[in-house]
């Protein structure tokens, strides 16, 4: 999968150190040579001001890696100018990882060694080992949730495994501790067999008050999500199914609100019948629609017509498609308000647009290319939604999961309920007023911190109200 | 098991909140009260001098729990005295667990959003897909240890189970941060089966560069880590047993640097035939010992006479004992150049010390509670160490494992080799120069520096050496 940028960007940001002769308009000749490629020159710093030849480090974002290696080349075959080295800033930010572990006390005394270790900490240990749950207190547990992923559907990379599934993960537990102030730790599985999975979870959970879920492909990731909330007495939660729907209803909340349609009336396909479209799909029932249909690559999920279905979409085809229609997406979208994709890159043509109902809705969530790519819908679609970061309206998991765990660790909840997260989605909807609400904006801005405290608010409250919670509310 | 404390203790600290009539001579009647109890007065600080009742913050060091009780009580009788809360300092320490995730960069715009998380990190992913080494340089691995303990053998405690483990696993993290600057991340275990640990341990350990293996009772230590290691390529380190060994090792050579006797002519009873016991006399033989001998509380460990050895003792019983001798641990005295004490407290009878050899070696490492408490060992031994800070010559495996895995990792090590160990040995050992060498300083501090720096070193070399080093030394 080809992943272009149309502008350049961070992501394929870059420094050059340069040596070239300290003339004037040297250095002018650089940078238009740089601009007549396209990238997008950012920070310039002397490194080295010789009379003679000059040292700079120059930084310029690039569209894509090749566009990065034809700025280089270019310049390297400039007359008099070395490019002594390049380094890629997406590289250097990974360097030794991202996140670390810091002791809440220096060590630097006997009496702290003594009180942190042993021999004080034995009667913490007493105290547990009499009352487990004064593990909550005690330990890291009530601030600490697992990320865990077997590497089996990283981004829109596909089946990478564990290892290169790291920095994911390490990244999802730098967005848990700015977002929410959760202790989280990536924890990469070497196995993707189901029953494996559930154990080695079940097994390490111990020290933890929560476990998200991450990149795990489905259907496997329903079986693993349901049977360790079984056996586990904290959320099991995967975010790729459940993050991804609450910011989706949350999104659809406004265009109701928008519209003054209300969601239960709207007719809505799902293009996508993995993780996130499976979810999707739940979630939505339970906020009261009622015409949902699913399709995958092969056509519209229906158990009468269709002979190649897994488990997950017979159960699925069971509770959709109430109109019972069969094949192509295209079928489905006649009429339809609402078009959610969670599928691949371009998998929707404009024109399929022309067959929805009048002001369609449109979320292209593919990531990093969408369904169909906004400009193209522009004309045909009422509102637009993406996972970019680049367009307006962008759906974007952290919206979601900081909130939803800072609420459920803050009163101890057994599990995330459907109630908690109905009350997630409507707290991300509401951080939006209706003076504010327009087509271009149906969703926050991720570093609205509104979000996390609103969404943990209401989260903290439905797991009172759903009886899953194990503690009040915190004394403000 | 009473945990009595000589004196008064940091790990007892409390602070009383004391509110009193503001009357002259009052103050000293409290602190009077207090040191007639034998506490141990710390800071005091006003948090309320009314006109008329003072409202004090008050420190006591107390010698055990009783004590800590006896001395509230006490106060809470005097007249006109009110004791508002008492705070018990270790417990306050614990509130929330002791460490906590540091994002290395912030994650406040949208450009290190957009690096550290989708869409940059695909690059770095993609990266690692293509060749899993790069993980050492681009995730946490490189500098990441996991501390698991299924929470059956902790400290003295015994099988208090893996929640109530939790503290000390973090504080063995802190350690590793303190002393080794290794991000280390405590797992304890909802399993205590042998093939569930192993394969949860496996499963998790992709995303570390080092696994410690911490608090696991014997003989099932022994399996899970050979096994462990078997399977993966990153070091598997049984701290209780190895580290004991080394530190052990370390305090024997400079006992021989210090007698002039080379430790291969020694005879060495070992009390306790544990993880430490066992790993202790494999790691002596690795050293040159020839004459050691092992009893557990049934005696002397002899594979003839004794029918009660599990695979392990039997193991232990065809290696040691080469002069076939039974009976009690009295029997393994007679002439005996050292005792190594790693049992439970109280184990030896000061009398049994005359069954030795001149100079008698005695490490008595049982904890808190040693297995003979030095002030009743005094007359009769030469050099007396403990597992105690209270007492000159602490053998503390914070001497050995910040180090030894600081090296492993830095040079990408596959496994701790015994010339890894021994190197960490000796390196400890010659933190001590000739010259400030004595019967009362056979090891060094744990405050002392160098010690982390030079085992560091040493295991390096010793890494590349015996050819599980996968990097050269980093540059200086």
């Amino acid at each position: 999968m080809k992943t272009t940028h149309p502008n350049p960007s961070v992501s394929y940001s870059f420094v050059m150190r340069l040596t070239y002769p300290n003339r004037i308009a040297m250095f002018a000749k650089l940078t238009q040579t740089i601009g007549r490629l396209g990238g997008d020159l950012g920070a310039v710093d002397i490194v080295n001001p010789d009379a003679k030849r000059m040292t700079r480090d120059v930084t310029v974002r690039a569209r894509d890696h090749e566009h990065m290696e034809t700025i280089v080349q270019t310049l390297r075959k400039l007359k008099d100018v070395t490019v002594v080295n390049v380094s890629d800033q997406v590289f250097l930010l990974h360097l030794g990882g991202k996140i670390s572990i810091q002791n809440k006390v220096p060590l630097t005394t006997r009496d702290t060694l003594s009180m942190a270790y042993t021999p004080g900490v034995a009667r913490v240990c007493s105290a547990i080992a009499e009352q487990h749950a004064k593990a909550w207190q005690l330990t890291i547990k009530g601030n600490s949730v697992a990320v865990v992923s077997d590497g089996s559907a990283v981004l829109g990379l596909g089946n990478i495994g564990p290892e290169a599934a790291m920095p994911v993960m390490e990244g999802k537990a730098m967005l848990f501790k700015e977002f929410g102030g959760i202790d989280a730790y990536p924890i990469c599985l070497r196995t993707q067999e189901t029953e494996e999975i559930i154990n080695t979870v079940a097994n390490l959970s111990v020290g933890f008050g929560g476990i998200n879920l991450e990149d795990i492909s489905a259907p496997r990731c329903f079986e693993i999500e349901r049977r360790l909330q079984e056996r586990l007495d904290i959320p099991v939660f995967h975010d790729d199914q459940h993050g991804t729907a609450v910011v989706v209803l949350a999104g659809l909340l406004n265009t109701s609100r928008l519209s003054g349609r209300p969601l239960a009336g709207l007719r809505i396909v799902i293009l996508g019948a993995g993780a996130a479209g499976t979810a999707i799909a739940v979630m939505l029932q339970n906020a009261g629609v009622r015409d949902i249909i699913v399709c995958d690559r092969q056509g519209i999920i229906n158990g009468r017509t269709r002979t190649d279905l897994n488990e997950a979409k017979k159960q699925l085809a069971a509770t959709t498609n109430p109109r019972g229609l069969s094949g192509k997406v295209e079928a489905a979208l006649k009429k339809a308000d609402v078009l959610i994709g969670v599928s691949g890159p371009g998998l929707i043509a404009a024109k399929s647009l022309r067959l929805m109902a009048a002001k369609p809705i449109v979320f292209a969530l593919a990531n990093p290319v969408p369904e169909i790519m906004p400009e193209e819908a522009a004309s045909k679609a009422w509102i637009i939604a993406t996972g970019r970061s680049d367009y307006p309206n962008q759906i974007n998991n952290v919206l979601a999961f900081p909130g939803i765990f800072r609420g459920a660790l803050n009163v101890r909840a057994r599990r995330i309920t459907e109630g908690m997260k109905l009350a997630a989605a409507k707290a991300i909807a509401n951080c939006i007023s209706r003076r504010e609400l327009s087509p271009e904006y149906i969703v926050p801005s991720v570093f609205n911190r509104d979000v996390v405290r609103n969404v943990t608010a209401a989260v903290e409250l439905a797991a009172i109200k759903t009886r899953v919670a194990r503690k009040g509310l915190p004394r403000k």
